[in-house]
């Protein structure tokens, strides 16, 4: 079915006026862990954002939008295309979006797809590639923002290890803008990341409270795998150990001051601060 | 009085455990921009961030404490210095504590201060100094992490331009982790500013998304005005005409993709490069 083509056939399209519909319902619901844990979905507000990833054929299960954008070029072609890869097609009253993204203003457009991670074995830097890996990391909009900067800087995917906050929630992905469709993410046990790290064919650089190296004297040979630690403690000592490199972001005021995005995003923009080219 | 004097005199601590104890209701009213204009007041919350506000003599107004928590020595010490102040001294209940702060699980230490804006004719850089301005900034949590950035990062101030989020309110005081207290901040409207800017003594940069100039060759003459965009449309033409440099920082992927945080923190960063030393 071509992008330009009108509106599928009759049926494709329900409208949903009522409060208490399922999907509406299911979509509500992935607001929870549990439900997107059981369903291997989540959602992604926005017109932009929605259409950006069907158009790179990511799997969407269901589309919902407002009725005052039904006849909006985008939202038909997006209808479309979600329609003829299998998704359902809802066109919704401004009271359902609301109740259904708990938002006053709501996002005329909410597309529910499903996740996607990269599985260990499947993770193969490319011979110049950067990988993060953030160990414990809480704070979902730390996480969507390193997201959004590992896409902006050119690395290649982000892992997460051990117990993490969930990338698929929704303050996650509306800090990484996008970059949730565009960056590879794994998940990991402790113990899984340690015994895949044996293979890693590159180095691997820590940042750590202790590190003697200063981050802007390390001959970042590639690959390289950037290890983070959480927001509380910094990466620990079993980390430590597996790291050819552990460095230190030197601080003008009290030490370990910094934001971890902002330490992760300092580290790669230096990791990348001899190949990015200003176009 | 002595740091380690015991508890202030009978009377100067007042037991509350009524919700609508008016002190309270102020407390919990600070929630709103509204209340933060009138009073000139911000709500800290955590005890070692307050601890450190009264031990650096910010102006305490009220401190307010969980019973659980009366005895603990940093407490105890606080609440003696904030009495010394004048301030208000009130130990409450845990159902205040959530109330107040509108949260389930509370931090046992608040604080309401006196806010502190550093006025245009008292913006004085050292000569070696580097200040950041933020045009129109919307999100608290980029704002307060920019604050905290600066203080890493050893810059002198923030000076907040045209209509911006406010630095007091919850989600900016907490994303400074503390900084709040050691930040001088300024806020100008965007006449005030252009007119500001005519005296600075020193270099002004701002990052652009046509600017011409990559952001590691430009030389950082001191003292630096690093100026930054909004969230939404990075800054405008009249800001960029105030500008000596236009800087981009290269990207790998889309354009301008960047969180307005992480890219004030890369700037940053690579201004006071060659002056930043490992401890």
């Amino acid at each position: 079915m071509a992008d330009d083509s009108p509106i599928a056939a009759p049926g494709a399209v329900r409208s949903v006026t009522s409060l208490s519909n399922p999907t509406i319902k299911e979509i509500r619901s992935l607001a929870l862990p549990k439900y997107r844990k059981e369903s291997g979905l989540f959602v992604t507000e926005g017109m932009k954002l929605v259409a950006d990833a069907v158009e790179e054929d990511w799997p969407i299960k269901i589309l919902v939008y407002g009725a005052k954008v039904a006849s909006h070029p985008v939202v038909r072609r997006v209808a479309v295309r979600a329609h003829a890869r299998g998704g359902e097609v809802l066109e919704v009253s401004d009271a359902v979006l609301s109740k259904m993204t708990r938002r006053d203003n709501p996002q005329m457009v909410v597309g529910v797809f499903e996740q996607r991670l990269t599985p260990a074995a499947s993770i193969r830097p490319s011979p110049r590639g950067v990988w993060v890996a953030l160990e414990g990391i809480k704070d979902p909009g730390n996480l969507g923002t390193i997201i959004r900067t590992v896409d902006a800087v050119g690395a290649e995917g982000v892992i997460l290890v051990g117990d993490t906050v969930d990338p698929f929630g929704i303050e996650a992905v509306r800090a990484t803008m996008g970059s949730i469709f565009h960056v590879p993410l794994a998940r990991l046990s402790v113990a899984e990341f340690a015994a895949w790290r044996k293979n890693w064919p590159g180095i691997v650089v820590g940042t750590h409270l202790s590190g003697q190296e200063d981050y802007r004297e390390v001959p970042y040979d590639r690959p390289v795998l950037l290890l983070m630690g959480n927001e509380q403690s910094g990466i620990d000592d079993s980390f430590a150990a597996l790291c050819d490199h552990l460095v230190k972001i030197p601080q003008a005021g009290r030490a370990d001051s910094l934001n971890l995005a902002i330490a992760t995003g300092v580290m790669l923009f230096e990791i990348r601060r001899t190949e990015l080219k200003l176009a």
